[in-house]
């Protein structure tokens, strides 16, 4: 029996992350202690209501209302307790006291990131976060130590359970949004409140983590273009099928030329796009969560899992908590967050990519020539025209794809479009994601 | 213009993946000393004929073919060499001179790993070796770091390219093994000598690295069980198909109880079987890799990428260096290699798993009891049963699919099976693997 010291590790929040990582600490107290080469003593659990139900059978003595009591004397703060405050001042507190951090709270990171790097650097603490992307697929660490000798160009990800579910639904059940969220609120994968999720919040503030990280760069969440997946109908989904596409809510940070200063920047961005049945992403079901990076040397890599789930992320708390540890037994410090490059954010104008716009027309001789008209006008080049006339046959629906184009040209394109008289309606315009760049 | 101190790097070997970090060292050598918070010196590159040609063209003056004065005075030494000798004697010198290892050396690491680590350990010295499995592809620090506070119960690996290649170009084109391989070699995905690859040699070192690291255990590459390829035919491949499954070469790492004592050992195993369509490792086309990895809290989660290629292989080479460059600069020890629970490796006969075996038989009344009773006597439970007639009527193939059965009752099945009077022939068994376990 060899004797350890031990790492004072307080825990803020018994919510289901929080439950099951207080249970692994007392389940698994002896392994964990060979791993780190110190005891891991969880020391309390502080919370809003000690006697609330928790989903995990806990001993009543480690809880406690009085977190900052708690975090004095911590080596280690867990903080699980979601929101901006009061989880930032005990963030800073921890920091200040002189604890090292694991926060899986991205709301946070995505809005006030840059103060808690800077608190922590200032007097050498440790912040890590590897539970708030992607909940237990390590997908935090790759991009910022395996990946640290290489160039990242771009980011797609799945970052979002809810809305994959409700999308992967529809795809598969040929059924509508409201169906389809119904049914994820049955079974406990959306909140009675669903808006962060369908709205693209969430997938915005992890868009907005992930661009930091990949490009050295502080991509605060208000600078991430978003669009929810409120708008998604049936027909897109179908139309999209039809042609060999899935729809999926993407987060998308990418490396890119500014076309008006034709200097380097970056786009953090969250839409429904479509993507070809043949990509890794479009293999992602239900509420799994997956990452898809492309980088320059390296090439395409996909990290792949369950996104969300108290147990799951509380093996990437887990997984930091060891980490710390270590270097609290080793006794060096781990490392800093790195902005050094701070590349320019640009806006969603500034991107390129291909898209499909489904237009309900007059069916009348000369109206693809006007059509295509439209599109040449803005130097938007057309790849393919798909013509359906309706049963009345007074109006057909033209769905076109267009090769890669810069976003402003097709707001202008589709504009120009709305206006056009042969037009009755823009009925969807979807972007396409997940071609190979040239 | 910051005055960045300066970290001396030796490069040892010339060849792909070597050419491939002495370029991007060279080219991005500010980008990486931001990253760094030093300057990464590429004092040299140890090669055993100065003059040969390489992929990439690089200064001259700094090959030599004197690798042990380049060693002395590294802060850190890449070796790419490969092989067991002299790359094992290098990296011990350069351990014991003081200096940090990057290696992405799989038959070094397999063969000689735990006396390696056991050096480095001595002087607090650090080898790091991402890239020894899965190519660019994170997997070592995801499991030595990510996953360090979970428990791997099992991990199913496609680590081998060139079979991966070679058996999905035999399920997509509907070749034979010959020819696939003759097109792997076309392209440059097979070498001249193919064996290692096809006979699972590569996938076996690549295993015991992965078992050592996720059960923190030494898993020798002699313990591996080793089966490879060759005996692939273009019919396993079509009767996997119509069954919905597909044949890949499967590093298989396991966490379970030794049926004769009841305790808790590993396997560590590669063999073809068959996956179905439906599991995420059947998406992985061509020569790529993917890693599934499935613990107790984290659920399943799968890595994926090239897992091969100079450039891909030199991005996780440089994520290595990016680290331990970091670690200098912040002047703390890093991680130490953990193999604390050291449980018995067991041998191929422990594991359990399903299996589908074909047989030519008699076609004659009676048949089909006689064959299911001898599946029932050895206490294998059969989950269905296929029977094709051949076109002479005289014999007929039948289709057996078990349930989860010990490998030993499995294998004493198909003796009985071989020597029964309606048993033609054994025409072929394979595993069936990635179903949840119980």
């Amino acid at each position: 029996m060899i004797a350890y010291r031990s790492l004072r590790v307080a825990l803020l929040g018994g919510g289901s992350v929080g439950a099951q990582v207080a249970r692994l600490l007392l389940e698994e107290k002896e392994e964990l202690a060979r791993r780190v080469g110190a005891t891991l003593e969880l020391v309390g659990i502080a919370v809003r209501d000690v006697d609330a139900r928790r989903s995990v059978d806990l001993p009543r003595e480690l809880f406690t209302t009085d977190a900052e009591q708690l975090i004095l004397g911590a080596d280690v703060v867990i903080e699980l307790m979601g929101g901006i405050e009061p989880a930032r001042s005990y963030i800073l507190q921890a920091i200040n006291s002189g604890a090292d951090v694991v926060t899986a709270n991205k709301a946070l990171l995505a809005t006030h990131g840059p103060e808690l790097f800077a608190a922590a650097e200032q007097v050498g603490a440790q912040l890590y976060y590897e539970a708030a992307v992607g909940g237990a697929i390590p997908i935090i660490r790759p991009l910022r130590e395996s990946l640290a000798g290489d160039t990242v160009r771009r980011i797609l990800g799945i970052v979002n359970g809810t809305t994959n579910f409700i999308l992967d639904r529809m795809d598969t059940e040929r059924t509508s949004l409201e169906d389809a969220l119904a049914t994820a609120t049955d079974l406990g994968y959306a909140e009675a409140d669903p808006t962060a999720d369908i709205g693209g919040y969430d997938a915005a503030q992890k868009a907005a983590i992930l661009a930091s990280l990949a490009f050295h760069t502080s991509v605060p969440v208000e600078a991430v273009y978003r669009e929810g997946i409120t708008t998604v109908t049936k027909e897109q989904i179908e139309s999209a099928r039809k042609a060999g596409y899935v729809v999926k809510l993407l987060a998308i940070c990418e490396r890119l030329t500014d076309p008006e200063t034709g200097e380097e920047g970056v786009s953090a961005r969250v839409y429904p796009a479509m993507v070809s049945r043949t990509h890794p992403l479009a293999a992602v079901h239900g509420a799994n969560n997956a990452v898809f990076v492309e980088a320059e040397a390296a090439g395409s890599l996909m990290f792949y899992g369950a996104g969300a789930g108290g147990v799951e992320t509380a093996s990437a708390v887990l997984g930091d908590l060891v980490s710390l540890g270590r270097r609290h037994v080793v006794g060096g410090p781990g490392l800093a967050e790195s902005t050094h490059a701070e590349l320019p954010v640009l806006e969603i104008g500034a991107i390129t990519t291909r898209y499909a716009v489904s237009l309900e027309v007059a069916d009348e001789p000369g109206v693809l020539a006007a059509i295509a008209g439209v599109f040449a006008e803005h130097g938007v080049s057309v790849e393919l025209v798909e013509q359906s006339v309706r049963g009345d046959a007074a109006t057909a629906t033209l769905v076109i794809g267009t090769h890669e184009a810069p976003e402003a040209a097709l707001a202008a394109t589709v504009d120009a479009l709305a206006s056009n008289r042969v037009v009755t309606k823009v009925a969807s315009v979807l972007r396409v994601e997940g071609a190979q760049r040239q």
